[in-house]
């Protein structure tokens, strides 16, 4: 029996009552690129009926011609971007879902994670239901259709009341597109508008490619039904303390957007001032991993007063069918995607930015290839805490035994990664540069502090699911 | 809301207990390639969990690479050719449809169409069920999975007696594999051996391939499942007269098939003996229309003692994409797939043999083909009675206004098709020519006279749905 | 050094005057598939420049969008079908060749094989010339532009006169087509007129699929000039002996095309009456190997007065993808392609039918598979004699090691395919059934009397290369 | 007749002697994709024989999977990345050219352009030559064809000493790789050395990747020779005054490689400086156009004592497909590219550095992207003088009218881009900047005064070519 794979590491986008709905959706969709690579879908309505395209691969290329828009027809459209890391990446599973139920059609793109997707799964199993793909979207489908609620509002509900988890859903029926955001408000989802459309988005920079106006963040717990009468707002689950991933801000999210109330680029930049405070050493130039770790690396430069510098260049060429050289050459790894710049780093006392280390492998090569490239001493510095527990909320973390900082002490992975000296910015410190002081953000990767807590007869195989 | 599109024009093809089970299933696929053009899959079971390849394309491209068998291990597999008209043909349509239900996973082919299935899905909607494909196959199993009854056998058998129409039905389990073929016996399946290995095939041909020894036909009504203990047999549901499709004979299965308990080929020429005995006509040559009219012509020109010509050569390299030249062009439509071998033609008294006449306008062309190379007199004659009805039993013909015997006489059809004479083949004496004569056969499509009685609710919807 | 591949089996066309000359060369090319799968390509003028269009793959799939068209603008194309065996079916061999030369662009479509290519490839290269295929054509472009003549045709005439072999020719400039054919006039061309337009074809059957009027053959060693003031003939080459090519009659040729003054068919049906009075044998009826072997088949069962059956089916779906299965199945090999009908074949004294005998597996594997469908005994007739000798013309003939009657009697032959008796059609029945008797034909492949000399110094070579 | 595209924008790698030749040339392709993004090839030598695999798309698309380089065997490789605007960027022109002449095969890959490539192609022409392709490259190939010398080596010389313009050649036979550099050394080229192979790049970024030690750059007028017996340099060429390209240091290099003596980056950083010396601005950040205008917006930041930050945020997602949205939609043009962080750019005076403009179109959208974000005033500031004439060194740069700043003053620019000022960095400083000052620099693009004169002849139309 197959255990369900969470639809981590998405991206979702729709527009409502725009002729070139498809085509809008698709250029959301590439803004939202870099939340997930693999495979990605557009699903629109005309009104009567609704029409989907969908496929492995980029964004620009599953929809590479212009022929696949007029096979998406209507003034109503949602889609999705998806990231996986392993072989269930397969067709079946590419979103949106779209189905048929009593009521018509219907059809829905997930962003997050649902922690009690197998018992649910059991109970629907057990009451008669079958299931095509092996994501935990299906389900809300599921309980939606089997609901006894009346009104697709109600069913909806009635559906999310169910789930446990981190979820930004779009649906999409025939007349209507309803936006829901857990209560938790995990991951990020916001509100635009281009002219008399609305537009509903993972992130803000996919407002700003189709020049849509940012209206406000979708609540946690807020259901936004939008048709040809307008929108409309419910809240109608169980308030919680909202708990949105701060992840978004150490890595996730494009420094462009603006998510929980602030923008990316400066609350980057803010970790990197506080590691300058927190993690002092003296030294020559402070150079970031690109592209994550450049606005933190750029805060620390200015808060230390160092030069900042471009210390190693990224090839963006990095495709997905990269073939390694044979077992004779030397593993590539990390040389494939970063290069040093040897006069910059000759002889100086380097500062290295970089976001977090998972499994300190890549951290260990930069710092050789740091070293290697002429630099007298490495230090390295990491804009968050230590990464020591998995995710269970929609980033596709390794499991903890794989995460480098739940077995090892900082100075143990100092040596292993070879590091003149190592900082990690504290947890209050990660807290106080978001700002507000008051929002309660999901730090559970840093704490193992889960906002939501485990099923209690999933709990143990849940673990290992990941 | 969508209606049902019927499986029709299938192939289906599974083996059980031979190490190579996705190999052979690729072969015996092979073999059955003129059920199905448009697209193929194969399901396997290593015993733990069942593996899925499918797409649009015929067999030898689909499978065309040795990787994809070491993605389909196991000992056990089914696999499914499929032929379908419209823009329905999508990948989500691709046979067999695999899913989770409450027992494990499941897998299922079909070839056949059912007639209440909307009614079902209708029901299945109203009480939760959502439907991702737009098959019929879909709902059986739905059906299944929420049936009551405990073991697998009991629940095929209750969702069996749940639909009416046709079906041959292919399941694989992680364990098992069962075959069941409706109480009308619509369509054939056949049960062969390889070493231990069980098989069942639509078409012997297929058995022939894979060098297994026909043992019998699936009876009608019969459900077979197969696992390591060997073969069990059921007859569990309500016994009704028989009535295997005559058309099979006509033109669908593959002369060296044996189905319904005779040799296609050699019921295909008796076709032609009657034909002659039926309509004679003095003449010089007799000439089929290839490839399906070839074994009717042998038996006509035996019977009236006139020379056998292949006097129109088929180009077989017709592909899925032909591209019709400009407009500015004469229509080719015949012309690409037949040319005349005129020196066999000219001046002679040609008798061309069909097997059927659908729309009269590729007949029409023949015949003007035919003349222009220089025949003196056209005489069509059609190995079986005017197609007058459509098929809801899992052949694909057009509405019944597109059927020219429909709302023309015969002399009206010959005068369109512009032949010197015209002369189908009796109903008596098709039935004659498949000999037994004690057995019912489906002969619908001449008669109108349906074997199942049409849902009262679905009985209009459904009769549009062609 | 690799040694020149000739461009054997291939089929060119070309038209002169037509707005639609891509278009109908596309139809041309579709009705010569036969000569050549693997790869195809079309050059177009527009009066100004030549455009080009070419891909490995079959016709239909390589001009399988319109869009192609619109790129092969002008009233001109030719075009070309070739068939390779090796690994040198690479892109860079496809045909036509375009090329840019002192009197600007030039193009070239070549059936047949040059004996002398790599003498005049040596002395080119002596001279400077670079070969960036490895195709024997590209000689013919050398010569061409290296020649001190004026015109074209000139310049044609002057290179035609080095070059020794079989070859038909279309050229193509920004303003003029012209074709060209050996003296001997191994391979057959013919021209037709398709309203105003010209047309040229490999067989006739390429001028009835577009609809064009069959004219002439264009005659050994004449070369036609068409250019916007109309058709001009020339004959400047020194006269020989013509030498058409036997087998393009016993196996090549489609049967409905007329070339050498014949209709394929009725001579392959004479090859079979001649057949069947060189080698009678007491039977129950006739079958042959499908779809060569069928007009001779039907010659054979008239004068014998025996039943033509189609007692063995044939499988059109075989592609070039075909994937063997794994080793421990054993190997398929004609299987795949011919399935016998068992009911036709059961306890009959079998004539079967077939055009040629090379290594002798395929035959054995066929008398086997009719021997295992019941027949009580096996007769197999071949209609060309024993093919004992490589085509150095333009067929794809294995070397003479491998062709079975090179190195084995006919009774060895006999035995080692398990057949109760074997007749080959004699050579004065072959010759005699072609008609006229007057025109003598190249039959070097079952005499080994060559037509052409091979040059003294690359004689040893040049046998090696096949 | 068409004349000659200039292969220009391309990079090369060879190596030889090392047991996984072509995997080693792929990563070094890899490294130098920025030079070329249309297409690549390998040629691989094993001693006896050549093999090739080239073809349209990105290194790691064209080379994705690991049996090709079974199919390229040998201890030697060169290989070809190419970039190409137009219609002619076909098949038949993907480099490397690979050809047999007298002396058996040779493969070229040719990184500038040739000025008399018209003249030349005239001559060969009238003596006969043939042209398979649309590049200049084939021309350096019949040259070395027709030589009357007889060793590789002065065959070489002496194509090189007919032709002019900026060429870096790798030649590859069966077994020598022999590189060269034009006189005046336009483009860069390296020398590395990986154990005891040689290696040859177009930038020392790609000796990096597979760690290869720099050994020294390749001179000017240079060829270099390596054979089993190792490496043997020649100058025979007639000796002129060196011309590197300065452009590559202000766009086309890759900011990590050494080329012409100095590190990239560090010399743009120096562009920034002087730039910041030259155009001073009362501003309160620095940005520059991502990713060509870092480093020197790095440098002008650090000269003017400004904060650097990353206002405008690069899509690294771009592909070769984007297909642009529907025209109802409006142009997106840059902000497919590009999106600026409003909280960096809000109510700040804004310095934006970008490296040169060349219509003026995209300077435009990028400082109305600035503005419309919330900058008080936008700055431009160009890390280059006014590019004014088109390259025919191997730059691909448009014609002479569509380059802005040759019809317009630095005001009307600077009011067409809507800018509040704008700077150019004088040719003083830029020369001053790239250092050792004795260096003479190709800069015709800002000067117009070009290195080599025009050929009487072809001056006009070759003017016209680009």
């Amino acid at each position: 029996m197959k255990f369900y794979r969470p639809t981590e590491e998405c991206g979702i986008f729709g527009i409502f009552g725009h002729p070139e709905a498809a085509n809008l959706t698709y250029l959301g969709l590439y803004a939202l690129q870099h939340r997930g690579q693999e495979s990605c879908g557009i699903v629109s309505s005309d009104g009567r009926s609704l029409s989907a395209h969908k496929s492995m691969g980029l964004v620009a290329d599953v929809f590479g011609n212009q022929e696949i828009f007029r096979s998406l027809p209507g003034p109503a459209a949602i889609g999705h971007v998806r990231y996986s890391t392993t072989g269930d990446s397969v067709y079946k599973n590419v979103q949106p879902i779209m189905v048929d139920y009593s009521r018509g059609s219907i059809a829905v793109a997930h962003n997050g994670n649902l922690v009690n997707a197998q018992i649910i799964k059991d109970e629907l199993e057990a009451w008669g239901s079958i299931f095509q793909t092996t994501m935990d979207t299906e389900i809300i489908i599921h309980l939606l259709a089997t609901s006894k609620q009346n009104s697709l509002e109600d069913r909806i509900v009635d559906a999310l009341s169910r789930v446990k988890g981190a979820y930004c859903l779009l649906f999409l029926t025939e007349t209507r597109m309803v936006a829901a955001r857990d209560p938790h408000g995990f991951r990020p989802l916001c509100l635009g508008k281009l002219g008399d459309s609305w537009v509903v988005a993972s992130e803000s920079c996919a407002l700003d490619l189709i020049e849509a106006e940012f209206i406000r963040e979708i609540e946690p717990g807020e259901i936004v039904v939008i048709d040809k009468n307008g929108l409309t707002s419910l809240s109608p689950l169980k308030k919680v303390e909202p708990a949105p991933c701060i992840f978004e801000f150490v890595y996730f999210a494009r420094p462009d957007s603006y998510i929980f109330g602030q923008n990316v680029y400066e609350v980057r930049k803010e970790f990197g001032r506080q590691l300058a405070r927190e993690h002092h050493v003296e030294a020559d130039i402070v150079i970031p991993v690109p592209d994550s770790g450049v606005p933190a690396a750029l805060g620390y430069a200015q808060e230390a007063g160092l030069p900042f510098e471009l210390g190693l260049i990224r090839n963006h060429y990095v495709g997905r069918t990269f073939i390694e050289p044979q077992q004779s050459i030397r593993h590539f790894g990390v040389k494939i995607k970063l290069n040093p710049v040897r006069d910059i780093l000759k002889d100086k006392r380097v500062v290295v930015i970089d976001d977090s280390i998972v499994r300190g492998t890549t951290s260990r090569k930069i710092v050789k290839m740091v070293r290697n490239a002429g630099a007298k001493e490495v230090h390295v510095r990491i804009s968050s805490p230590p990464t020591s527990y998995p995710c269970y909320y929609g980033i596709d973390t390794p499991t903890r035994k794989e995460l480098i900082s739940s077995s090892h002490t900082i100075e143990e992975i100092r040596k292993y990664i070879t590091a003149d000296s190592l900082g990690y910015l504290s947890e209050e410190g990660l807290l106080q540069s978001v700002g507000t002081g008051s929002t309660p953000y999901c730090k559970a990767c840093f704490s193992g502090s889960y906002p939501i807590k485990f099923p209690k007869l999933a709990a143990a195989p849940q673990l290992d699911l990941f």
